[in-house]
Order: C-alpha cells, then structure tokens, then sequence
C-alpha cells in the first residue's frame, strides 16, 4: 500500500487533474515528491483525447524517461465505485469516459483512478495531519466543500463512489440557491465563494478597505482580496471570515455527530489559516452534542498543501506496480 | 462472529435494556430468539445494584438452567470506545458504570457491551433489512432519532463509541430547543416526540378526531393516538405524519450526501410504515445532492421489531463463547 518503488521495478507517478492545471510528479514510498511536470487543463471545450494528451505528457515528463511501475490519478470530478471512469466532471470534458483504460493502453502500466478530495485524504491519513489516526475527516475548502471520510487510512467511498459530498448537506431549510439546483447547501455558508459572497454584502453597509481594492465594484471582491483585508485588519474581512468560520463549525459538528472522528483535518486554508479555524472550533464545541462526556476531535489544518491530490494519487498504486485494494 | 453454540459449549444469551424494562433472551447461531424472560427495569431512582439484579436475573431465566457461553447487553445510553462502561444514561442509574466487569463476576462468564441502536443495527446487517449491503445507515425512530453507520456488516464505533447520534445533528439554525440543550435538532422535526407535538400545534387551528381522543386537551395527545387518527383519514394527523416523514427524508439526505451508503434501514416505525416512508423517499430524492448521476439508496423499514436491540447483543459474542472483536 506504499507508493514508490526501487530503480528495478520502475517509478511510481501520482497526477492531479483540475479545472485549470495538470500537476504530474514521481512519489517516492515515504510520500516525497522527487520530480514534477505540470501542463494547462486543456479545458471542458475541447475534446476529450486533448485532456488525456495533456496527462499523458505530463506524466512522461516527469517519469524523465523511467521504466512506469504504475500511475496513479486524482480527477476533479466524479469517479464511479469501481475507479474505471470519470462519470463527470464540472471543468472538464469528460462523462462516462473510461479514463483507467484509456490511460493504461497508452501508458502500458496500471493506472488508479479516484476523485481528488479521496486522494488529498489519502495523502494527509499517510503522511500528513490525519497520520495515525483511526478515524478521520477531511473537509476541503475551496470554491465549495469537498471531503472524505478516513476510516484507517482508507477512504470511505460509497456505493456510487459518492461519499464524502459535505458540501451539499442541507443546513438552512429554504436557504441560499446553490449551483447544485437545491438551496441551503452547506458550501453557501462555509467556502471561499461564501467567503466573497458575505464580504460583498457586509461592504455595501459599512465602510471596508474593499471598496478600495475593489475600484468600488463590490463584483470585483476576490477571495485573495479578503484575506489581505483581514491581515490589514479590515472589519468587512475578518466578519466575512468570523461567518465563514462559524458555519464551518456547525457543519464540521453535524458530521461528528454522525461519526465520532478522532480528528478533523482542513485542507484548503493555508492563506486564512486559524481566522478560520478558531471560530470554527468555538462553534463546533458549542454545537456538538455530548460536550463534556466526550472528547471533541482536534480540528486541524491539512499539512501537505498542494501536492496532497498528487502524493494521494501516488499511493492509489501499490509498492510493487500491482494494483492494490483501494488504499 | 455467529452468535448461538451447540449444547457442549453452553448459551449464548443477548439482553436489552431500556428504560421501562429488560428483555433476555437465548439467542441461536441463525440469529433466532429461542426463549425469552422480562423484568422491569427498577427505574434511574434506585441503586446502581438493583438494576444489576435485574439484569442477571433475566439473564439466568431465559438461559434456564443451561451453562452460560457468553452474554452480550444492549444498552439504552452512552457506553465507552471499550465496550466496558455505561458512562450515562438517560434512564438508568449508571454513569460510568462497569456493567461489563460486574455482570463477568456475577455471571462467570464473558460479557459483551454495546449501546441499543449500535445492536439493533448489527441485527438488521446480520439477519435484516441491511443484510448483504456493504454500507448501510440505520436510523431508529423512537423519542428522538438513534442510529448507526455499518460498514461490511460492522458498526462504526467512532473515538468515543457516541458515533450515530444523527437526532442532534442541526437542520434549522436558531430552530426548535431539543432536551440536550442546543436547538434545532433533527430530531425536534423527526421524531415520536415530533409528531405528537406537529399534531397538538396543528389541531389548534384545525378540525380534528385528535380533540375527542384528548378530550379537549392536546397535552394528552399521544404518538398512537396520532397513529390511530391518521389510519381514520384525519387530516390532522396525516398532515404531523406528512412533515415528520418529510424532515426524516432531509436528514437522511445529509447522511447519505456525506456516506454513499447502499440502503437506508428505518427503525421505529413499524406502526406507522409507509406513512413516513413515502413521504422521506419523496423528500430524499429532492433533497439528495447528484440525483440523476447516482442510484438513491433504498429507504426501507427495518424487520426484526423489538427484539432487534437482543439479537444484535447476542452478535457481539463469538460462536465460541469468547470475545469477538466487536463485530
């Protein structure tokens, strides 16, 4: 279940394919990073060859020529139970494609598939903030929520390899839309579009560096912006983070409700940090049921950055090229 | 991990207790009940000991006589990660009590713990509802909402043991307070409790059977009383079962967005059926992040009824008498 493999059996490489980069590198047994080749996301427009093309040179580049022991990827989408197709994907040009073989054929190894928050879990439960562990969340920030459960070191991935979709857990009935087509998703309250969202509201109201930054176009706000805001000590900024934070609380204590985690790991939040993570933690224990008979799990921020996708991808391939059980 | 042993090896007896009585019973390898003893249970007001008593008492009745190969306990409260202590319990006089210990001594021989819903749910996966799935929810209707995550058949525990408190998850912010003193609860919306308190509100503004039963009094209004009603075509009282089934379907989707599982086991609802599922398949399939790229998971009623919590008591010991790891 080890990534990496001796100079005999070849290299093991772990790829990242996202909306806009395609990040390729040798991972060596004890989770390092030696080599790395990135390309452009060729995008959803185009057809889908061109995106393999991308992948496929990307991971040439950075085995530099060495004998493929096996491939590992970590897609941005959804990958069906069996780890053979990308089912869809919102950044990409992919539905049903039968991503694994098509790789294999080209590349002439085994290649794993799974979605990209499974392999960043992977990566933290292996060689990151959820080492050791015997249970685990992993809740990823980004343009929404995206997650993993970790049950000793394995991903939980569900019967339709869905698991994991924090994101889109109802908490406001009635709430704000999501792109999903439903309203009240938890990844409106708690992501870095939430983040924008609520700093644009909160500027309209009351007097904000971004409004500056921003050249008075509250549209402009960028996540970016808010958290140099909040370093600067803007009042707009630091309650769009206080909120954000909040809500990341409450959803994090519906889910230990449910699972009881040793720890909780936060990926996504290298910028902002404990600004997110210290409201979080006071509203997780305010909101958690049985605080006081019970420890509540460390939250914590993911430590591999990110690689993590990459590295997570890498130990899909086990240590002798062989696929192994889902790790 | 079959319960039940041949005659040599001796009984393999499984025991539920609940806050108004103990139930015990000789529980075989295919997960039938073969005799059966009652107590009541002495109350949270009496000494630890007298509840001890009755326990063992049950015990030794329904085993009539025959050499004890192991024992398993199903209890109505929090029980620690080891399977050793009941740390508390709403209705029983223990708070971190080692039930496990005490009954070994009494007993002489092994004695396995777990709390109630955790063994109903190993029931419905051995011998049920859940049998065959490779992840499974159950979730058990009662005063509030109970419930367990099995995987493989295995009840996820959790760092404490306290995983599957999915009744205190929050599904309205600021909304309805709940006994463990937060608010807005799932089960404040799902529950017995919950339908009995939707009809008492609703019967204030509306014509309903629910005014005689009560003889005016909706404080007297009971859970079968709205059963009753609703099977008579009382609009009252189907409405109370329209919402609490809705807001079942609600929560059911947040847990099956975070855990993919393959079936949905409902527990607790044997007199009503589908009159609360249909309304929560209903609001599922609504409510469910991906529908349309997944399969729904199967929403169906659990089948082992009361004894649920003894067989899956009786599961956590081995064929053999000895301690299984729990299974």
């Amino acid at each position: 279940m080890t990534a990496g493999a001796g100079a005999d059996a070849g290299v093991v490489v772990g790829v990242d394919i996202g909306g806009t980069k395609v990040l390729a590198g040798v991972v060596d047994a004890g989770g390092r990073v030696t080599s790395t080749a990135r390309r452009t996301t060729p995008g959803r427009r185009v057809v889908a060859s061109q995106v393999e093309d991308a992948l496929v040179e990307a991971i040439l580049e950075s085995a530099g020529g060495r004998h493929l022991a096996g491939v590992g990827v970590a897609a941005a989408g959804f990958v069906d139970s069996a780890g053979e197709r990308v089912m869809f994907a919102p950044h990409l040009p992919w539905q049903g494609e039968p991503l694994r073989d098509l790789l294999e054929d080209r590349l002439g190894c085994p290649v794993l598939l799974d979605n990209d928050a499974n392999c960043a879990a992977r990566a933290e439960a292996h060689h990151g903030a959820a080492r050791g562990a015997a249970s685990a969340l992993m809740i990823t920030m980004g343009t929404g929520i995206g997650g993993a459960v970790l049950l000793d070191g394995h991903v939980l991935r569900g019967a339709n390899g869905m698991a994991g979709e924090f994101g889109h857990m109802q908490v406001v009935p009635g709430g704000r839309s999501c792109e999903c087509g439903r309203s009240g998703c938890w990844e409106q309250y708690s992501s870095g579009n939430a983040l924008v969202r609520d700093a644009r509201a909160l500027m309209a109201d009351q007097p904000s560096v971004l409004t500056d930054m921003s050249d008075g176009h509250p549209d402009r706000v960028t996540g970016p912006m808010v958290t140099t805001a909040a370093e600067a000590g803007d009042l707009v900024a630091r309650a769009a983070f206080a909120s954000v934070g909040d809500w990341l609380g409450v959803g994090t204590a519906n889910l230990v409700a449910a699972l009881d985690p040793e720890v909780v790991v936060i990926g996504g939040v290298s910028a902002a940090g404990d600004r997110l993570l210290d409201p979080a933690r006071t509203s997780l224990q305010r909101t958690l049921v049985g605080v006081g008979h019970r420890a509540v799990p460390r939250l914590v921020a993911a430590e591999l950055g990110p690689e993590a996708g990459m590295v997570g991808a890498a130990l899909l391939v086990g240590g002798d090229g062989t696929r192994t059980a889902a790790p």
